[in-house]
């Protein structure tokens, strides 16, 4: 197929779900090819709004403004996986929604997520549908400790999960998912965790940057470097499986795939895939000062229907997040030789809060 | 002096007179940094107002509109360097204005500009005030033709300049100029026109990208190569003219200086400042993808009193500008590699309107 000819031209309206860093981020992305956005989002604090042509504040759930958002523009994206389906539906009524309903079911569910990588033959860590103490007794039988109770929507950064590091916290882990949904996911030693940020436009052409290693702190991301230490065939087969990924689910935009590097040696496959994300992702910021069309830039081409942009690396990078009051040291930063500094405009450093990044480069070929 | 404690923080508001692409890519990267952006213009077709907290449509000798918008920013800026002297006067009253009156009364007068160069040693073409016939015939016989007679004042673009072609053509010429004050330049058999883009920071410190080279079309920047191919010498030669240029007017911000070439064995000074636009340059667009911190970012740090970013060129770059009808290519031009694309947001493709421009970069040291 080749919807080359229904791009949405400059001038066009982007609705972002969504306002957020990565909902401004992509705002000023669509700026630099001449596109506008309107942001819909409940929040009063609004960085992606300071730099938007429009600003919905309404819930998520609520018909009427979201119809009336819908209305406006030309595409619907969002900068968050948890948009509620039937939202999803209200929206497809008025434009079209990318990535799309099957990428949304697919990635909000645990479940659904690695029942679905599953079905393409692509590994994971061991899992199991848990609905009662009865399953999760029965599938710690199976997968040994320790293991990772999770729920199976709405978690992320680490939220929504208990180790369980022997039989006898079954019950209490179960208890802890107070009745949610959940699955049991068996540990994984893994070496190493890498991602890949990679996109699908319209027209089926698929562009995926570098795999990049990722380190995490308090199960926040850390640090991405890019790009990640690889054998030349592991790195292509990473890249082989967010592309069969894109393409199972006629995606259209960018998403982040998150992989477990097993040790060299291992039994069973080298990569399995922890989570996908379908949106841009924490670990493809590097992009912005490392390649020439960034994952920002490359989710609004594939959204519109425009031509994918060129993936390629032109230096290495580390990128590293700002968290909290780490973004009191903005003028030190500022001050570093190659370094980009990008601050998301949020009036707040709460403990935990992602509040800008860093992004050092190098020459390719010469990252520490 | 060192004012860097007297920094505007992440969260400050930049008021930017103009609406048009440069304001809007100042207002992108004071995004970037976590600054907002208020735009103040009489225009409708505000491309900076798309990705600006804040716009106040108005005139510019509104006295009124200007305090109450002065009132609202910590810094003023602008993206054109004839803001009336009484328009700086007003607004300062309420924010600093960077750069400051000096840099604009200097730069918004040819004769005033070619004086203060003159004054600091710097050769620029022969040049004399003309007021008169007398005084236009008395310059054409020092300097021969031909000769280029333009306004002091409001000129860009080859717009208000007449050439010289024969002694007799004086009268007419000097009725073109309708009564304006007026400058006769001797004519310079230049080689080629580069330009230096630099920035001063409020610590005095500046930082200069690497020298480029302009080719025009029509009186209009058709491309830019990064860096000119120039001895080192001579590239040393103009970064210490803009360093000196910088110092001299106690500047605050990015400025674009242009220069002639002179060719090699001529007699004199290799390098003549053409003239100087004390704001971000077409010229320096190519620091968008070839660096990493943009001449626009550059400009924003320098006037909020943040540390100057690094200068340094990760890739070689030719910046083509997208006049009018050549923004229809741009599906096209997305689709190649290792290539920006910039689009402006106007609504209207008018002949000579700058709409967009793209930047093709190398790796450094192999550009065309």
């Amino acid at each position: 197929m080749n919807e080359r000819v229904s791009a949405i031209p400059p001038g066009g309206r982007i609705g972002i779900l969504g306002g957020g860093q990565l909902g401004r981020m992509l705002a000023l992305a669509a700026a630099n090819l001449g596109l506008t956005c309107h942001i819909y989002c409940p929040d009063a604090d609004l960085p992606a709004g300071q730099v938007s042509a429009a600003v919905t504040r309404a819930a998520y759930d609520d018909a009427e403004a979201l119809a009336a958002f819908a209305a406006t523009v030309d595409v619907v994206t969002y900068e968050f996986e948890n948009v509620p389906a039937e939202t999803a539906r209200i929206l497809a009524r008025h434009a079209p929604v990318r990535p799309g309903a099957l990428a949304l079911a697919t990635s909000q569910d645990r479940l659904a997520e690695k029942s679905f990588l599953a079905a393409q033959g692509i590994a994971t860590a061991p899992f199991a549908a848990v609905d009662t103490l009865n399953d999760l007794e029965e599938a710690l039988a199976r997968f040994g400790v320790p293991a990772i109770l999770k729920t199976r929507r709405m978690g992320y950064d680490g939220k929504g999960q208990v180790k369980i590091d022997n039989l006898a916290g079954a019950g209490e882990a179960f208890a802890a998912m107070k009745g949610a949904p959940a699955i049991l996911e068996g540990f994984v030693p893994f070496e190493r965790e890498i991602s890949v940020v990679a996109a699908r436009g319209l027209d089926g052409a698929v562009a995926a940057y570098d795999p990049v290693e990722n380190v995490h702190r308090h199960h926040i991301l850390h640090q991405t470097f890019a790009p990640a230490t690889l054998d030349k065939a592991v790195a292509d087969q990473a890249r082989a499986i967010a592309e069969t990924i894109l393409t199972r689910l006629d995606y259209a935009g960018v998403i982040g795939v998150e992989m477990f590097l097993m040790p060299e040696g291992s039994s069973g496959p080298r990569l399995l895939v922890n989570e996908m994300a379908p949106r841009v992702h924490n670990s493809g910021h590097w992009t912005q000062n490392a390649c020439t069309v960034s994952q920002f830039e490359q989710h609004i081409r594939a959204i519109c229907g425009w031509p994918l942009g060129d993936p390629a690396r032109h230096s290495d990078a580390i990128m590293t997040n700002l968290i909290g009051d780490d973004v009191k040291d903005w003028q030190a930063l500022a001050a570093e030789p190659a370094t980009g500094v990008h601050l998301y405009g949020k009036s707040e450093a709460r403990p935990g809060r992602k509040m800008g990044h860093v992004t050092r480069i190098y020459p390719r070929g010469t990252r520490p």
